[in-house]
């Protein structure tokens, strides 16, 4: 059985008030990076894997996205997503590791923050491979692994509570880790930036763009212990194109 | 003045008796993984970029290459490579900073642990990126962003000296760190991934391989201490080529 979070009460209930499910992308702290690593939508069939409450998937369809399939495990999520957004964006309940498509059946790919709850990056980033039609984008954001490699996911302080410094440890074991989010235990994967670039690599994939998202001026000057996110890096982005034929 | 701790007495005897510089290539612990990232070198016109020893310029005499150049700041070092390896090779004394080559001189440009000594990564890309001809390969190891983001290179460690974990901080404040290496303090740079990996693309290179070296299966085994490098990732490898014209 995959981990379902999101469809746990108390869990979902605490994510619909985080600002990027109550904003939207304006109030996800990566957008701004993410936004121009995007691919031109504009005629193309979109693929979404993790699409959550569907941000992503409107703004495939409202730049001019051919079709748009949204795929998320949690049905609470897709509820939402199909209250909030676009009719033509088809939404599909599966976990990302279960979902099946025919060779070549779409321009774009992407994933917002959902490959760290997969056990096996290499196995989906080959299935993408498969799924894309030859020169088609492959742009997704996961937990950076300096983020995800220790387990924790929370600074070190001192005795006061003050931040001293944010720790890795494990780096090269590969794997399950409990974190904790918004108050649950949540499993994740952690990997190495190698096995995130081999996997790319070996399966087809040439790298356009990589970025570790900061946040955004407005973002620094306006919301509390912002700062603290220039200490770490909490995600990495990844654009890739699968070799043209 | 660029900073040249190679050619000060006590930091040279230091480094001289590490396993690296004792035992060449075979005493260095991420030799196991660049060795499969290097190019061939058969008939082709190589240059390393802070050569030291000249244990990177000899593998390549001795594997074909047609020519090589080792470039090095430090005149210590370069008069142990010029005993110890081919006559052949042509040795060149100047900070990477200083250093002209005409356009396309190169087939392959490689560089082992200098460039964060270097206070511009971006700008040994694009000089490099001239300096190959199209289809040339470019393949360095630089110490990892984990490693040089804090500053001390330094474990966090218990009241009794056990080690806790690995410190990252100041991670997105690229620039100048103070790094205790052999008891000598030294400057080094600290640059992110997205500096190292956006310099390479935007300057028109291909990413070919990406790798976080972990100590041989052998090493483990025999090096006290060894097991540790498998919590932190110490060195970043990349092999990128000179898209082709």
């Amino acid at each position: 059985m995959k981990q379902n979070r999101y469809d746990d009460e108390a869990f979902f209930s605490k994510y619909s008030q985080m600002n990027r499910s109550v904003q939207g992308l304006a109030g996800a702290g990566e957008w701004h990076t993410l936004q121009p690593m995007l691919p031109d939508f504009e005629g193309k069939a979109v693929l979404d894997l993790g699409c959550g409450f569907g941000w992503h998937c409107q703004y495939a369809i409202e730049h001019g996205a051919a079709s748009v399939v949204g795929v998320d495990i949690s049905e609470k999520m897709l509820a939402v997503a199909r209250e909030k957004t676009s009719g033509e964006i088809k939404y599909v309940c599966s976990p990302i590791e279960e979902v099946e498509f025919a060779e070549g059946s779409f321009d774009a790919v992407i994933s917002s923050l959902a490959f760290h709850y997969l056990a096996s990056f290499d196995e989906i980033a080959r299935k993408v491979w498969t799924w894309l039609k030859p020169g088609g984008d492959f742009v997704f954001s996961a937990e950076h692994p300096v983020f995800t490699a220790q387990g924790s996911q929370d600074w070190q302080r001192d005795a006061q509570g003050m931040i001293e410094h944010f720790p890795v440890d494990n780096y090269f074991y590969s794997g399950r880790r409990e974190a904790n989010f918004l108050g649950e235990t949540v499993i994740k994967y952690h990997r190495t930036l190698t096995d995130y670039f081999s996997a790319l690599l070996q399966n087809g994939f040439e790298i356009r763009g990589v970025a570790e998202p900061q946040p955004s001026a407005e973002m620094l000057a306006s919301v509390e212990g912002m700062q603290d996110e220039l200490r770490r890096p909490m995600m990495l982005i990844v654009a890739a194109r699968k070799t043209p034929a």
